[in-house]
């Protein structure tokens, strides 16, 4: 048990280099974007596995525990999927700063979105992929029989059927799910975070 | 570099239990609240410090990095100031999710608004800090001069001056800046997080 009754400190925060050095990695965002069924989210959990089995401690954020949480008041309306991104961003943005490898998996389809994004990060710490899997590919998986309701016009303003999808024009990262595997696909992200030097060659090492 | 081209696995979102094994703790928000002044942020703060130096990693979210970002589009109506703490123990819970303790220092004056946070998280994921620093030592240091301020009715709505505050009935623990030192405070949610299991002995030794 600690008793330190007579000291006393001037409080501060714990600042970013420290925690970087307790946590053995640099904080970043992934920011997936892409199509629904392009792979985001399972390329994201795959990915935040890996950096597990590391013993690098990330975080994603998803349709799962933030459409129900956080943003569970925001419908679908211009505004409502512009602020929907907007509170994802600055969520990440307290997570980096709390040192963690974030990961997010939102079709965010704007441009502007995902470039405001970006502006509330340092620009190492935003790191944007695009999962660029062919929308045919996309509808043909249709998971979720979501393009086949898009098709029938039950469901409106569909990112890639009656919705426009802007596609990044200097993403970090390119992926396209059609072309490789899953585990290949994490290859490329685990590597470019080492080639960067967000995580090193050691944590792999000492993991494995 | 790691190539396992020829592995494909289901992926799946990394447990809370295999998280608290990686961290060496177990994750809780301690939610501060009290009146402007009683001490919430400073002992955040140190709280959040004193683990640090103990090789375990936590957050606070305070006015600082919440009212400028995920919550700048919030004003201080009553329905403005419920959003603000449902966003905020949101965040926690995600925070929370992730591994990290997690310090929120809000005065947060209405039972109800802290009750919905406690309800969004498990039993032993909540602890309330009732930072119970009387309404008179409060206004005496008015660090920000806004109690002058709201005397003077240049600020409406002021909890403890002209808006209520609501004390915590069954708070996990109460703190009274005014009776012991920010160090004492800080060893009674130490030895609480101790005593719980939460951190163990372990981690302090190992660090210190």
């Amino acid at each position: 048990m600690i008793k330190s009754q007579n000291i006393t400190w001037q409080p501060t925060k714990v600042t970013k280099a420290a925690r970087q050095n307790l946590l053995g990695h640099k904080p970043a965002v992934l920011w997936f974007t892409g199509l629904s069924g392009s792979g985001k989210s399972t390329i994201a959990m795959a990915v935040e596995k890996r950096l597990f089995e590391r013993g690098l401690n990330s975080y994603v954020l998803d349709g799962d525990n933030i459409r129900f949480g956080l943003n569970q008041n925001l419908g679908f309306t211009a505004t409502d999927r512009q602020e929907n991104i907007r509170r994802i961003g600055e969520v990440a943005k307290l997570f980096v700063d709390a040192g963690t490898i974030t990961l997010t998996a939102f079709i965010s389809p704007y441009r502007a979105d995902r470039d405001q994004v970006r502006a509330l990060l340092a620009a190492d710490e935003f790191i944007e992929v695009f999962v660029d899997t062919p929308l045919a590919v996309c509808e043909q998986r249709d998971v979720k029989q979501l393009y086949a309701k898009a098709r029938r016009g039950e469901i409106k303003g569909f990112t890639g059927v009656d919705a426009p999808y802007e596609a990044p024009l200097k993403p970090e990262l390119t992926i396209d799910t059609s072309q490789q595997s899953l585990a290949q696909s994490v290859d490329q992200i685990i590597d470019y975070l080492q080639a960067k030097q967000y995580i090193t060659a050691a944590n792999a090492e000492s993991q494995l």
